[in-house]
């Protein structure tokens, strides 16, 4: 790096801070970014500074957004008796993206693991047993990663809701549509198979 | 993108247009982002703003520099007599990393590329030519990528030069060190021919 002049460099090392960018991506991303019209990068570094300063948890489903309540739970068309529990703001648009879940979510912000030292403290589990509380929800759809943390969140969650008699449900695990069973992994098809429907 | 409120989705915006990040990468870089400490996407923000608004040529070499003159033309130490062309400052960290090349750089940013219409008024080839006038050089040795636009911008240059008698040369295409044999394009292999030296 003591081959470019300071401001250079300063640029690549924060810019290789950043996660799946490497010393070479940093290096090009830099080049590009100091060839491109002053007003632009300016743009770039104000539309991050604002994002970061306005964006924050939603006070209902704690979802990141930039007003005080999301579009969604501020959707009156929106079904409030269902709530869908997803790990991150990224999940959530994932299910909007199909068009087709019309109830209310509940961002965690991650999943229980205990081998990464993050318990059910750790993410907005306390946040989604208040709202039950406090709101009439008459299920819950646990839509958690497929991953071990994924998986042990979700029974966490169960265990905790069954008791209030409010319905808990988890989303299918099984084949990807138009994937190919021989490229499909054991775990995958086993899963497949335990939840295989009468035709 | 309407599934993000709008701060959040105008930085998913920008990342996207940066070189080699896609939607999901985009994606994944905001959310994370956003997920930082405030101070840290401040910093980012402004040694961006800061290497844009102060990185410029150097005015001897054309390297992109935060100085007047950048470290290596101030050098005294380095051999002014021998000038490097190299496409880009990235070639020029390039040689400097192998710490053995004593002399002075120019940087052409860019190559000749009739295909792309890039002709020799769009590189800093003037600026080398007037250098030469200016300047005592012995040689000039032509490290421009070896692509076809390096290699034409090589060709270009040298008929320039030789007619002033300033030796000009070219560095070897060949084989890479530690490259194997069976790996190598049919192209480069003909290079390592053509170069072929007496041992």
């Amino acid at each position: 790096m003591e081959y470019y002049s300071k401001q250079i460099s300063n640029l690549i090392g924060e810019l290789s801070n950043l996660p799946g960018i490497g010393s070479k991506s940093a290096q090009r991303l830099a080049f590009y970014l100091l060839n491109r019209p002053k007003e632009e990068v300016d743009r770039l570094a104000s539309v991050l500074t604002e994002a970061r300063q306005n964006v924050h948890y939603c006070k209902e489903c704690y979802t990141l957004t930039d007003q005080e309540i999301c579009p969604i739970c501020a959707n009156e068309k929106r079904d409030r008796k269902k709530i869908m529990v997803v790990e991150d703001t990224r999940d959530l648009a994932a299910y909007e993206k199909t068009g087709k879940y019309e109830g209310l979510y509940h961002v965690l912000h991650g999943a229980i693991s205990p081998m990464q030292g993050i318990g059910p403290g750790d993410i907005k589990l306390k946040e989604l047993l208040q709202r039950l509380q406090k709101e009439d929800v008459d299920e819950v759809i646990i839509a958690t990663n497929s991953s071990l943390e994924g998986e042990t969140t979700a029974m966490y969650i169960s265990k905790l809701i069954k008791p209030t008699g409010i319905k808990v449900s988890r989303i299918a695990s099984g084949v990807p549509v138009g994937g190919d069973l021989e490229n499909i992994d054991e775990v995958t098809l086993l899963r497949a198979l335990e939840g295989r429907t009468e035709l």
